[in-house]
């Protein structure tokens, strides 16, 4: 019987690789505009093997980026580029579509949710305020904030002993098959794959730990539905 | 003769003042809203006692803020102090009053125009770049990227040679009798003490060095306009 689902965040309830990639276009684009001395798409290329090599989490990627295409330190360009990075990230940060109906569905339906993501607390909480998300959730699991990332087993055990739950009452939705899916399997919990985004096609030798694939999360309540509905027949044998 | 007019930042051209204890008193009451466990007062006069001993600079105040209130430290709470506090200062960064059209003015009837001011040169550029205040100005010093904070001469007299001026060919304009004016008078500038904001009735001891007390900016295009016609009648003479 499942009683608790847990969902990553990025890419899975918020939108966020389109988003890092539509401010970090944006925020070249403004850089280049108040003067940096480099076409549009060496600068673009050049931040991407930055992020690439430094993590997107690395708070210097402006700054970095100069030294890199051999530039004086030049606070202006980095505020052009800070300033279109925030403004794109404010303005179109989004759910991915269909998700607040979803998580709304699985909450009427008596269902408790929790968020099980890596990152940097702060800026996850950030995502979770902004887009009002807080409400749907019972838990919110960070693993930065356990001093691990997933698929350590720790973030994982420890959602479930703060929700009062055995891994086989649990349902982990998440777009990637190595944190989420392989993660969550190895703690005993049941495994939806949402192929979506970046990791749509990567990580597939973690395949056989899915046990349902969706490109929808409207999926999810369906297979919420049938694993209930399963058991209960199961029990009337 | 007159020919360059160098402006100070914050609470000069840039309400900043103002702007910060908006953004903080909202920050703090998106905190209480999200469920930190002290009164808004309570909360607000510990922050102002910890940027006035860390300052306003220090990039962990709603971290340190929780230390302070022996509260454990909560990545949702400071997620909403920093939400509320961005949106804040995204949406009502202003101009002082008036400060367009003096530019304006002082630059049609051929005045060159700079900036000296203390600050992080990021953020500093990033209040410039999002008012477009950058068209006005001819050049931009930040003391911090010189390694010194006014009223260290080093500043004003990189300022001179940049411009490619004399002392007594400039005006320093700004709110800080200390920084501002007594650090232009001590190069040789002419200066206007602007009786603004927070430190309108501050550091009076060094009133002696402003040659001119303002109280709104259209004041200075009246004084650069009198010292330049005076000399050209002693000129005359």
């Amino acid at each position: 019987m499942i009683k608790v689902i847990f969902f990553d965040l990025d890419d899975t309830v918020v939108d966020t690789t389109k988003l890092a990639e539509m401010a970090r276009r944006n925020a070249i684009e403004n850089m280049v505009r108040h003067g940096l001395p480099v076409d549009f798409d060496a600068a673009y290329h050049e931040l991407m093997e930055l992020i690439s090599e430094y993590g997107s989490n690395f708070n210097r990627h402006f700054d970095y980026l100069l030294r890199r295409l051999d530039l004086p330190g030049n606070p202006k360009w980095i505020a052009a580029g800070v300033i279109a990075y925030h403004n794109t990230k404010f303005a179109y940060l989004r759910t991915v579509r269909g998700v607040r109906r979803v998580l709304l569905d699985l909450q009427r339906r008596g269902y408790r949710l929790g968020i099980i993501t890596d990152g940097d607390p702060i800026k996850q909480w950030e995502k979770i305020l902004r887009l009002e998300l807080d409400a749907y959730f019972d838990e919110v699991f960070i693993s930065d904030y356990m001093g691990v990332k997933k698929p350590h087993p720790k973030i994982f055990k420890k959602a479930l002993r703060k929700m009062g739950v055995e891994a086989d009452e649990t349902l982990m939705v998440g777009d990637r098959l190595y944190s989420d899916i392989y993660g969550a399997k190895q703690v005993g919990m049941q495994t939806v794959w949402f192929k979506y985004g970046k990791y749509a096609n990567r990580e597939l030798e973690y395949l056989d730990y899915a046990d349902f694939t969706v490109r929808s999360l409207e999926e999810v309540v369906e297979i919420v539905r049938g694993l209930n509905s399963e058991e209960r027949e199961e029990g009337s044998d």
